[in-house]
């Protein structure tokens, strides 16, 4: 590795945790990746959409393509560090890594592109945006055509949780898919000496939450990890009169494609059949989230084995599956890919702050851990001239 | 009272008690009956129905009309009483005083045969078939027309609960409606292991104990008196199957006619909202028993004053509304009527096993008391000359 | 009546209507009350409590006691009548005809006072303040001792519900005890994707709901009139957070004693079982409302007479027993007593709007008849010379 | 392989077929197993318990142990195949392939003994009995010692749902632990009109079945495989009576041990919790079943190359996880190891018959293979001369 990347890599990341946009609005986060990849040579730069930037990486012969991923948004919070480069934007911060991210990839970009005569095939590095906020950038950037050829794709996520010098891959399961629904159970409403003159819609709804405990432990493969949760009941609001309706929120964690299909339909029968049962009505909003990210076996057993001759066996450890949602898995619709997770907690630097915490940070050491790997995986997927 | 009075009542209450016969099959009490109003001049004898015997006490000149009744069948119980006139029919035995019934109201029909040519309108003594067995003998007599130009209706019932001496009146509620239910949760069976490819009729039916209960807590009225029981759940036979149906069965006792039509309703559309919720089929068999005893007030009140006036107004009692059957309500549907219970208990002679129990028995100090009251009765909603 | 009934009783009302005062804070009102009774001859006037006036009109000879009781306090509502006479003072208004129930008992003190030589025994006027608001007037008043020696009470109230000319009797139950609670299930929150770190104070509220509803439908004797609502659940804001706690409110409605002092042990035995079942901690606030109003047997059939020889037999109705608190429920815990309706409903003069609505009135025609019954029954329980 | 195999490893299968033995019962079969074993030189022959056999083949010189394991049981089915080689012990059958494991056990014995001089370590071959009936054989001979110095412990299995040709392969969770319980609600029996003086055992269950569903959808991690059945719902006997008690059967299926060592206390926090609510008490008996079958990593990738190795790639496939037991785990609680299936149904010669049916058979074809690969993990895993 050249002296310089350390130094390079440290500098972009400052720059841009202190200059942190929220998702869907990176102009100058955008503009900042864009002018820094015209300063490499041998770059196709563009912006696929208005704040996400692109640059391809053409071989001088024919091969293999493969897509390297950053985010590059930050989120609705106000940080309470106070490095010298903390955030000069009041009430958002670069709270999950993303700086970092972006710092890597753009390294990477230079030193790969510093080897260009060498490559067969093709690199693309996308600068996505908006990875905190669904529908999400990645959809954006799979509808604007980043995908269209790449053989395979690759992201990495710095993780706090995690001791800087290790990385953790998994095989399959990564991420679940972050699904949403409201219900609206409508009965109606009346003085609560005379339920029978009422449809009560919070002794329904009551039923309605426990039925709704079928859907995982009957109803759905006991195989599939799947979590539904019912997280907000809403309904009423006083002693003595039986309201008109009541809001029940809540959310639903799955991976597997067929289970997180079988959800909804499982749902709708339950809430219908148990508003009918009590002669109230429902309205049911079910929102689909990301898609989970499932690696693909073949290109994370070679990741793996990057990561093994980078770090040695000991600092290569399995990440089990995770319930929050990372839309990576829109490229992985398309291409067989991995995500894996770059270690960057250090207790005896007070480095312990979890992700989406005002006093976030990461282990700058880890960002060059994160360029070798990029630069890496790039050796073994694709092919150089010796 | 004339003297003949205790001894005839007891002997035919004695004759009646050693050769009882089952509901529908008292062919030989209605012969018995038959022939003794025979013996007692002015009646117009007839058999309604196969097994039920009615008298006819038409006066000299026009009036009202009275219906009074008597149940004359007995219960499938091995006797225990070791009585001189102990059943003599092994595994039957009048073990509800229908015996004692029987008679007094054959004694009542001869006192008052005795007054005809004074008596203003007619008296009709219904002996009455098949009390014990639903769909019971009294809509078989209303259906042969017995009740037909019916303006009241009386009835009295021996009870070893209350003290002999003592007579207990109802306004209003008396007995409830006796309606039994069958519900069957049609899943689908399967490995225990894999809940998912079974429809689990058990947790369904769980669902469906539970939302049942909002029949009576939400669905109805609160000033109604209703009772909801599932009495029965029988699904399933190993550790390790899911079982392929649950079998639910309970009765439903209601007084109100309203409320009593709702249930049938609100179940169903439970057990099916219930059903549908987790993919399951079912089948309900709902079967309605008796119509509740609903005394007409003014009836009672006349009937409470001929009691005051008979036994003192501390012997009166009220008669709180109790939640069994009796087909007496049948007459009800058709005319204003009242029921009343005769004390007949007496723990001084041990007399204190409940109804139906196989050492039932009451004390025949009771039945000059019932024919009393049946007499007095008669006097105060008749027209005699004096 | 004399001539000057009429008109006074309505120039009363309309003075009170038109000051209303809300609960504990009736000072003018009970001036105005003072004053007025103190322009009656022969009336011991005095003030059991701040706001609240009681007159004694003492025989000239021994004999038995009865209180008479009207409350004049009004509520927190902005009329939105028209009248002339409506509320001077911005959001109170008389919105449940106490104005009226004052007016009459005025009226009743004067005409009885004019014949105090001829009275054996004692008449209690009762002005009782806040009605509307718990712990209530009448409970003070007892306290202060104005039921010391009183044999029975009786009370009226004037209903729109009711055409006028029509007066309804209770035997018995009146109107429920309304007792309210609060639940707080105590439970932990955490990340929606992993309720095994949690304890979900909702899926756990929803089956605290659930098994309440067995208070009603299984562990209460189901001859008793009894309501649990459950009337409030709030728990959560967000789609992905499992919240800390739930809280539940609602209240009991119930007539008789015994049933009322099961349902908190009930409730709190469900709760805590519950709680304890899924690892949660939990509060029940049980806070008891007004006794309910059980008419008395005796005293009902005299008032009834009365109305009957009054009004005739079909303008006296039964009144069905309500769900609505009344704290003239206090002083039938002292003395037997009874409390009846008042028809002042009339559509043909739009007086249609229900008990607590901002157009709420009466027909004026009913203040006589209130007046005519109050002397009526005092005439009936006491003892006049001729 | 030599010739001989086929022909052998056939022969001894339909011997042993044609005399299936019990569970604890296989003491022809533990005879017929000592001496063939006692047949082939170089192996030490003993009977760890009564009707199991154990062969070591100690090498020349020191290593590393292997235990390589077949089970001897039948099955007490009546065997509807019309084989030559039919069950000759009528209502006994080898139903689950047993008869399978013990022939190729035998031919590998035979074959590796041959080999013995250039053998650094040991190989034990265990001949288990009682595998089908809880608690096992393979516990038996824990305790008896067999797995004393053992590094690592191989299995197969015949199945007949696998294609013969293919090997099942899995990395971690194979078998579920199959743990039972049985809740005993004890209510208290009375009149179906009267719930509120009894203690109903039904709608308590019911509420039972209902809150049990939250240990898999609340309380445990959701990437753990866990089932949770209630499959038995046993309580009452008529339409009128409410019962004393309800007896509630089921099945708990999990992989791991922290969450297999979580539910019974779940369970019975929860059965504790729901039956206090309601004023009953209970009984819960939770009887361990199996440990789950649970493949070592290290282990199963060498197998998984033998099995590539010896049958290409494309016959190498995943097994997922099932739900039924099997105590091949008992040895895995004491040496790192894996347990295989061996492809044996083969539609086209009729050989669709699931494991435990009266027509269960297998294709002849695979013993070869399941001898192939226990000759190829174990010269894999052990050290042998050139």
């Amino acid at each position: 590795m050249p002296d310089w990347i350390k130094e390079r890599v440290v500098a972009w990341r400052r720059h841009l945790h202190r200059h942190p946009e929220l998702s869907f609005q990176e102009s100058e986060t955008a503009r900042y990746v864009e002018k820094t990849l015209h300063g490499f040579e041998g770059l196709i730069v563009s912006r696929p959409t208005p704040t996400s930037v692109m640059a391809r990486l053409i071989g001088s012969r024919p091969g293999k393509t493969l897509a390297l991923r950053a985010d590059i948004d930050a989120l609705p919070i106000a940080e309470e560090n106070d490095f010298e480069f903390a955030s000069a934007n009041p009430g958002v911060m670069h709270a999950c890594g993303h700086d970092g991210h972006t710092a890597m990839l753009l390294a990477t970009a230079r030193l790969l592109a510093e080897r260009k005569e060498r490559l067969h095939g093709e690199i693309r590095f996308l600068f996505q945006h908006a990875e905190e906020l669904p529908p999400g950038g990645a959809k954006e950037l799979v509808e604007a055509g980043v995908m269209d050829g790449v053989d395979w794709v690759f992201g990495e996520h710095l993780s706090s949780k995690l001791p800087v010098g290790q990385i953790g891959v998994a095989y399959g399961e990564m991420a679940a898919s972050p699904d949403n629904f409201t219900i609206t159970v409508k009965g109606y409403g009346g003085h609560a000496g005379f339920p029978h003159r009422a449809v009560d819609p919070i002794s329904i709804g009551a039923q309605i939450v426990s039925n709704l405990q079928h859907i995982v432990s009957r109803n759905t493969d006991p195989l599939e990890r799947l979590v539904v949760s019912v997280t907000q009941f809403t309904s009423g609001a006083s002693h003595n009169v039986i309201p008109d309706k009541a809001v029940l929120k809540g959310t639903v964690r799955s991976f597997g494609a067929t289970v997180r299909e079988e959800v909804p339909a499982l749902m709708r029968r339950i809430v219908q059949g148990v508003a009918v049962a009590h002669g109230a009505e429902f309205e049911l909003d079910y929102v689909l989230g990301y898609h989970p990210v499932v690696n693909d076996e073949e290109v994370t057993r070679i990741v793996e084995q990057a990561a093994v001759e980078l770090a040695g066996p000991a600092a290569v450890v399995r990440t089990p599956p995770g319930m929050s949602g990372e839309d990576f898995s829109a490229y992985q619709q398309k291409s067989p890919g991995t995500f894996v997770n770059i270690g960057a907690g250090n207790p005896d630097k007070g480095i312990v702050y979890p992700h989406h915490h005002p006093r976030f940070t990461f282990d700058e050491d880890a960002l060059v851990t994160g360029v070798q790997l990029f630069v890496k995986v790039a050796d073994k997927l694709l092919h150089w001239d010796e």
